[in-house]
């Protein structure tokens, strides 16, 4: 065997033809070293669990039910469990009935089913730009066809995707489904209006689309503040996917997909095919866990280990920055959002961020279409207050080093899109590139 | 909504439209009653477990490494548990490295990865038929064109392999994988001979095609022998699916993958965009119960369990079968297969069968063409030895009565195919239904 090209290329696929692992893996690898503050990864903070709490209960599963717990289950997941993320659900006023629900490998498989479940080589999905790396991902192995829509600090703005649909409409096609995360969006950092949730729902059903509402931080608003969900207000037009990993631990890999019945009886199809069932094991684990623990105290814990994490980033941005820098300022979740002036490119900016010790995710492998290179992801959950500040400020040096350079090469005028430092309207507009988190 | 029709049906993606939930799934679903002796679910015997030395192994999985245990994970899995599979591969006398292998979600994940990575929607896959349920799923969910080769107690007749092959040939096509269970198949529960094995990698090699090796029951052979691996004869042209579910537990939803390096990294990249990562806990339980206990021996344990339970289905077989009934000898796993005569279709007569009290799979799921109305699979792993006798027995009974039936409709000379009670060559061939366990 030839190690310079690979001789299966011809057996392969046409979906994974065009699949190669992204430069930004060497980035993770190298984030992950201990003298890097890293900003890269999107893990949640697990240590904020009550680790003898969770020995507790994983003995208990085995100990009161270990034939069930190794055994197989049925694929579209325990009943028990079902009940639990209805009432997960129902803590953010959403209506969900256990039937409805699938219990699915983390949110990403959640993503993937739906997407082989709607899409054909070629079919169009419309999704928020930048949007999660892995929705891009699953949508890719499908061969989707995707459209962004650009954010701004309100979220998708449903006045572009209003032209989208108007323009599709004319050239005789339909998308498939709007991908969205409205709540706390990765990597965007915002959250969509409720004004905007309202239209784009009379969009869905003007134009007889369908939604997939990806929600995995609707829980982690600093403020404890809920929004309408999308599946409130157009059910039978909405695909709903959750996950435990932000309110519970992404090691068990729970999440679950609320879908009206015939396509929840297809999707369980899918899902037998890809898996055949979820672990009964860590399925029983969650169901004690939220059955026997006080989880929304823990979600509430979680919350404040983030808001104290985002205010040390945020104020540390704030002083840090040079000006024609501009970021997003969550209200929840994980993620700042950051635009660069147009003479930096964040694929080189990320390689030169390690040789100064920091690490994020840089824009393009957030968008399907190759923008982003002006954009990059700064991800908070993971390193501490402090750590966050040190980090800023070696990415604050980098970048006045890097505008000195641009300044130096273009002269002060030249510098393209300058802006100023801060804005009420900085537009999570852009792209990045590399493994994500769901 | 409507209830009569699938309001979305116009919708999905060409690779669900023709998917439907089969009629066995009721059947299952009152197989687990426990009036009825079930030879239906292949699930494993793992009340022969240790439970006291798994929840020894849960809790220091949780109480050492929790934190790891409850994060993200990498998407090939993780290495310390990779090595362990290596070792498990090595029990059968193959030699792997761990770097070459993905960790799945149980072996049926790999079966549909590797369909994904291969299978363009019209490509020729070979396998044997009958074949493993979920095997046809994962090729049909990527709309291949299912080439089934008959089996006879020594496996695949590999000279009408050699037929197809070069009938293919002849049309200028190539099949892009042969799929094969070669130890102790589900549903067969033939295990392919040592010559065959040769005879087959020369002809894989002849007409340039890949390999796709299923191997579950390996190790569970009755007597210990172990058969060469295809993967050692042609690892160049074998991609190799493994599963703990038979020798530890299908709870924990782990599987493996070993691929030639380039195919192995496309694997990783379409496992990232399927569900991310294997679970850190459920990967770490199996590392941890590698490592500390003694594994081989449960492995033997569980053999002798499935030993006694095969010679109770064969010699009550052999006494309570009616002429006409064929059925195959396992040397190893959990199922037999068993030919009817023709006069009987096996979908009704497992309805018919839940009337008496026992349950089986009939045979037309574990073909992708229709063919297997005659025949259909017990599986004998999960009831004792006496419930076993008891289900043989009314089984029997009922084929009494429908072949008196049968005679009485068509003459006693006119019941198609009659065949001698026992044979040597008794073909798994025919298909069935469902469901089915990796």
């Amino acid at each position: 065997m030839r190690l310079d090209t690979d001789p299966y290329l011809e057996r392969y696929a046409s979906r994974v033809r065009g699949m190669s692992a992204s430069a930004i893996r060497a980035l993770f690898a190298v984030a992950s070293r201990p003298e890097i503050v890293s900003f890269a990864g999107g893990n949640p903070a697990v240590e904020a669990l009550d680790f003898a709490a969770v020995e507790d209960v994983v003995r208990q599963v085995v100990r009161d039910a270990g034939a069930t717990a190794l055994q197989y289950g049925v694929g579209q997941g325990r009943a028990e469990l079902r009940e639990h993320l209805a009432a997960v659900m129902g803590q953010e006023g959403i209506t969900a009935h256990a039937d409805d629900l699938i219990v699915t490998h983390g949110g990403q498989q959640g993503l993937e089913l739906i997407a082989s479940c709607f899409v054909d080589p070629g079919d169009i999905v419309i999704a928020e730009g930048p949007t999660y790396v892995g929705g891009i991902g699953a949508l890719t192995s499908c061969q989707a066809d995707v459209r962004h829509v650009a954010m701004d600090d309100h979220g998708m703005q449903v006045d572009q995707l209003e032209d989208l649909l108007q323009q599709l409409q004319r050239e005789g096609r339909r998308a498939k489904y709007i991908y969205t995360i409205p709540n706390h969006q990765n990597p965007g950092g915002v959250s969509l209006s409720v004004e905007r949730r309202h239209r784009l729902a009379e969009l869905a059903e003007q134009h007889d689309v369908m939604v997939l509402e990806d929600n995995p931080y609707g829980l982690l608003d600093f403020a404890g503040k809920v929004y309408p969900s999308i599946l409130e207000l157009i059910p039978d037009r909405t695909i709903y996917v959750g996950t435990v990993s932000k309110t519970f631990a992404p090691g068990v890999r729970t999440g679950w997909i609320a879908a009206p019945a015939p396509v929840r009886d297809k999707l369980v199809l899918l899902r037998e095919a890809a898996d055949l069932c979820p672990s009964s094991l860590t399925q029983m684990v969650v169901e004690t866990w939220f059955a026997s623990q006080p989880w929304r105290e823990q979600v509430e814990a979680f919350r404040d280990v983030y808001r104290v994490k985002a205010e040390a980033m945020l104020t540390a941005l704030d002083t840090e920055m040079p000006d024609g820098v501009t970021w997003t300022r969550p209200s929840g979740a994980f993620y700042v959002w950051m635009t660069v002036p147009s003479g930096i490119d964040t694929d080189d900016l990320a390689a030169k961020a390690l040789g100064r010790r920091v690490a994020f995710v840089p824009g393009r492998g957030f968008y399907a279409d190759g923008s982003g290179g002006h954009q990059l992801r700064l991800c908070y959950s993971q390193p501490s207050p402090e750590r966050i500040r040190e980090g800023v400020t070696r990415l604050g040096e980098l970048l006045h080093d890097e505008l000195e350079l641009v300044r130096a090469v273009y002269g002060a005028a030249g510098v393209p899109q300058l802006r100023s430092r801060r804005t009420d309207e900085a537009a999570p507009g852009g792209s990045a590139s590399g493994q994500e988190r769901g």
